[in-house]
């Protein structure tokens, strides 16, 4: 069904799809190609919502000559309506004589049906080149999708003996420029990064991308149950991007000082436990739209997505420091694990040096 | 004064000195390549002390080809006799007309007179040929030699989150077979293992090489300031490697107790603190020929090691495992950091996936 042009040219267009990881949340990273043999004539990715799809883009450059052409794309093409025209017409329209994508989009709108359409205009249609790359590429939004939450990654950043601060809980910075550079990255890469009151009282953070200029901050959420988030930190303050407390207080007076604040939302979560129900949470964020989270919190939170079995990634950056026995933990549990024998849930995936320190990244 | 063939022969004669690495102690690693050009006609490394050197056996190789060769040795050949004759004589008597060493032998008996002889007898000597790596390769001889205690390398291994044992002390394992594999290649290396006595007691355990035969095992040291060894310990009863027992006690009645072991030997360290005086412990340590040593420990131990400024090398398996906040940490110090702005002492060597593990090599 491929052969090894096919093959090249969906990376191609895996490797366009990737330049929109910073911007096109909602939706989904896409790339096309339109080319004859190894003959590009067209080439596109999709920016951000709003703006032309990838295939759209690689369209209109290939112009006259897309007709009888190969279109590649690393998602199926779109079949509704929505903020744009659907690509499976603009597709057909072209005369393109034979569409490969990496996968079929589980979006409920399309489902099959932009390549339905496209069979039915009696354009060949490949599916399923590269398709674990073209997943890995949109795993948020496919998460959002399949399993009604973001995916969620969980970043840490420790001393050589797994602490993240001294005794006094001075945290910054434990690693160099490097990994600061490299979160800055992955904030870019997030829809929301997720945080607790707790370090938002204590470090007064920004949780924003300043590193580079980028079309899109992620928002930051703010877990705090008793809605004690100061009026003057900068999560309120900064309106660069959007902030979302997420609250069990239902205090009509309390919650009004912070709706003066244009971004600023109000999520009202469920409660288990006198917490916030990190399920529901999640869930709540992926119906905003969310597909891919950081949390990047202190001890308790951490442990509690990890407890909660709600981390599908962890990000580790670690210095060659040593805090000593009396510095700050990196998870505190509510149940400690009993055994040493059971196998580990979590698999490593890379490990690098960065700068003078390292980053290790796992996932279940 | 080098060429590229002379690089490539010393790299040879380096690879063939690493052969000994399990093996040599006390005597220095040693690769030797007898050459014209880039034709090898003889080569050899040195075994194990007693046995021949390097450039005897690439002599013996060699044999009458020896004659105008160059000979390419990776530390400067021996003046004095031994328990074998001085190589720069069998060096002169063999014909050789030149000879590349990559540094010369610190070693007070040597220090230049084996460079001395060669040159005297019409030889050309040039000196210094990749001599960062041949430093590298005997850094333990060096060490015991230029600064009069040992290479030290301290093992670790820890969860993801910086933990070596559950909260009941259970520790076993917490690393892959992977990282245990490489373990035993560590302690191959090392002419002493050292731990304290509170891990002969929690563990019980032998500190041996036994994933493969090797030629010498590497001797075991007990910190045990007040004699608490069990005789039924395995260090005790098993005699494949001698066993030094360092204590502060000096009561003869307890003492004799461990005399009956042939391969038991008590060290009389020197007191700080009503603690054993790490400094002097190793003095002796290097007195006994012995050149790296490798601790496994406590975190008390590991940290007193590290707060002495006596670790050269810190290698660090750490398991993708969470164990939470009350699992046992890496390292006790008596005074903790104050300040995270210092840069970092210990600069990351190397970092490598291993099995579902990872192996973090620091130095300072």
């Amino acid at each position: 069904m491929f052969d090894a042009n096919d093959t090249q040219m969906m990376h191609t267009a895996l490797a366009l799809a990737r330049q929109g990881r910073f911007s096109t949340s909602p939706n989904p990273r896409v790339g096309c190609v339109v080319a004859h043999g190894a003959q590009i004539v067209g080439q596109g990715f999709h920016v951000r919502a709003g703006e032309p799809h990838a295939e759209v883009h690689a369209l209109r450059q290939a112009g006259n000559m897309a007709r009888g052409a190969t279109a590649y794309v690393t998602l199926e093409p779109c079949s509704h309506y929505g903020r744009t025209p659907p690509c499976a017409e603009a597709l057909i329209r072209a005369g393109v004589s034979r569409v490969v994508a990496a996968m079929s989009d589980p979006n409920p709108q399309v489902a099959g049906k932009g390549l339905a359409m496209l069979r039915e205009a009696g354009i060949q249609v490949d599916c399923g080149l590269l398709e674990t790359e073209a997943r890995a590429l949109n795993r948020g939004f496919l998460s959002r999708i399949e399993r009604g939450r973001p995916f969620v990654r969980l970043k840490c950043a420790a001393s050589l003996d797994g602490k993240t601060a001294l005794s006094d809980g001075r945290s910054q910075w434990i690693t160099g420029p490097e990994a600061r550079a490299d979160v800055q990255m992955l904030r870019a890469e997030s829809c929301a990064v997720i945080t607790g009151v707790g370090t938002v009282l204590a470090d007064n953070p920004q949780l924003n991308v300043r590193a580079f200029p980028t079309l899109r901050q992620p928002a930051r959420v703010i877990l705090d149950s008793r809605l004690q988030t100061p009026l003057s930190s900068r999560v309120v303050q900064d309106g660069g991007s959007p902030t979302l407390i997420a609250t069990l207080n239902n205090c009509h007076q309390s919650l009004q000082k912070y709706t003066n604040h244009q971004h600023l939302q109000i999520l009202r979560p469920s409660e288990s436990n006198r917490r916030i129900n990190l399920h529901n949470l999640l869930a709540l964020l992926a119906e905003k739209g969310y597909g891919e989270v950081m949390v990047e919190a202190g001890a308790v939170l951490a442990g509690a997505f990890i407890e909660a079995g709600l981390v599908d990634e962890i990000v580790l950056y670690q210095a060659p420091k040593i805090l000593g026995g009396n510095g700050k933990g990196l998870f505190s549990l509510e149940e400690n694990p009993k055994s040493l024998t059971e196998p580990p849930l979590w698999q490593t995936v890379s490990v690098t040096p960065l700068g003078n320190d390292i980053k290790w990244v796992l996932q279940k």
